[in-house]
């Protein structure tokens, strides 16, 4: 029975974890310091609290947890990495620049332990569904592919390190740009009293938009807070494009702005958006 | 036989004066100054030249111009407006702020004549197509109700002068924001190596997208230099949301790039991610 490490009992970590004990692995975490969600996360999804040396001791670490704490989860890893006679292959998931990722793979290299980059492109796994799409990237994806063994869809994605969270930052530039890009639209229309107007034009002729943002912008709202630093990351990623890093800089701010409005004017409106236009597609 | 003055006889300009000039109209224009595509433009459409107080006595005065022009159109005409006995409706159906608007409502206040806000939504028309929208806003848009009898899809957004430009800078902020972001996503996939892992995971993912994506890319590459301005437009109707003239300024940014390079590398590898997208759905 494979033992994997899954970092944290977020909301992505605990169901990727769930998936792997019914795929008939044993998944350890580390409940230190974690609260009580998290903790009936973990107890929900068949995760066991573990020590760091054991940590260190499983076959493979997924690292999944917010982009600003993927560097320092290999930081405060590292000793343990060091000191254990066989090592893990640790993999970090996260939605984090490819520069990132070069310091966490070096942070890693520095332990003697295999280093694989990755992204995670989806919603969270639920029963019934097949889950997102897991990518790993770098010299020996080998160890990594015991994972679609336990259920989850990985993939290898060529490239080495740095392509998988490309591909990742690309697609989730993608995604929640086009729903920030929105948001500010329904807001600026708004403002100026053409927000019904502009939903009857999306509902005539942009019904497949429309229905995106109907659920898009629902889901976002309690995430902003998240995204918001993610966007930040992206801007990152873009890195000789001063056109891209402005855009994306501008979306940190506005789900910044989302995330931390006093009244909850913003958010409300772009609810209420999201249910007409849901009554229109 | 109603006489409608159209200015300039460029692409929407004079695709909008052939449309009329089909449903029974005299459409005149200014030609002066006008290089020869304009002159074989206007001549294909059936437009007429005709000087600025000939143009003062038509019954509707449409500006459609890029919008960097749309302020000087309505200062040049001013005197022959002013001068005009019986005065033409002014209808400026440009894609520009409200605040652009609301100076050009003014420099047309002060001739006498009535002035509509409006905005283009869509292409232009074609034989065989219903063709754009075409609101207006303001006080009285009776007198642009001729527009529908004469084959335009004429319509009447509520909230008075600025409505119609808003709704127009929401929608075009939308679809050509979108589009920038497209680009920026795979302009940056591409220089990490993951264009290929990208294009992919689109096509099984997000296929709407895509088949919008193959298709907008290569349209937006030529109109590249006018739709940068057409952003710094946006970014000021965003007006108050700082986040969001961030995100337009950007994108602005980007066009110019897009419309200016050299060596057309970014241009030319987007058209080809559009036509590698084209055969993937």
């Amino acid at each position: 029975m494979p033992t994997i490490a899954v970092i944290a009992p977020g909301a992505m970590g605990s169901a990727i974890a769930g998936r792997l004990v019914a795929g008939g692995a044993r998944v350890l975490t580390v409940l230190d310091g974690r609260g009580a969600a998290s903790r009936a996360r973990a107890e929900a999804a068949g995760m066991a609290d573990a020590a760091l040396d054991e940590i260190a001791g499983s076959d493979l670490i997924l690292s999944i947890v917010p982009p600003a704490e993927a560097a320092a989860l290999a930081r405060r890893l590292a000793p343990a990495l060091a000191a254990a006679p066989k090592k893990p292959v640790y993999v970090d998931l996260n939605a984090v620049s490819p520069e990132t990722v070069a310091g966490i793979a070096a942070t890693v290299a520095g332990t003697g332990a295999p280093f694989l980059d990755g992204g995670i492109l989806g919603h969270p796994p639920k029963p019934g569904t097949k889950g997102p799409r897991v990518y790993v990237s770098g010299d020996q994806t080998g160890p990594a592919l015991v994972l679609r063994d336990l259920g989850l869809d990985l993939r290898v994605c060529p490239g080495g390190v740095g392509a998988a969270s490309s591909l990742k930052m690309s697609y989730a530039g993608l995604n929640k740009g086009l729903t920030a890009l929105a948001s500010l639209m329904i807001l600026a229309a708004r403002r100026s009293g053409a927000e019904a107007a502009l939903l009857a034009e999306l509902a005539e002729n942009e019904p497949a938009l429309l229905a995106r943002f109907a659920k898009g912008l629902p889901d976002m709202v309690p995430k902003a807070y998240r995204w918001a630093p993610e966007m930040e990351e992206i801007a990152g990623f873009l890195g000789p494009d001063a056109a891209g890093r402005e855009v994306f800089e501008g979306f940190s701010r506005l789900y910044a702005r989302l995330a931390a409005e006093p009244g909850a004017e913003e958010t409300a409106a772009l609810t209420a958006f999201a249910e007409a236009a849901a009554g229109r597609t």
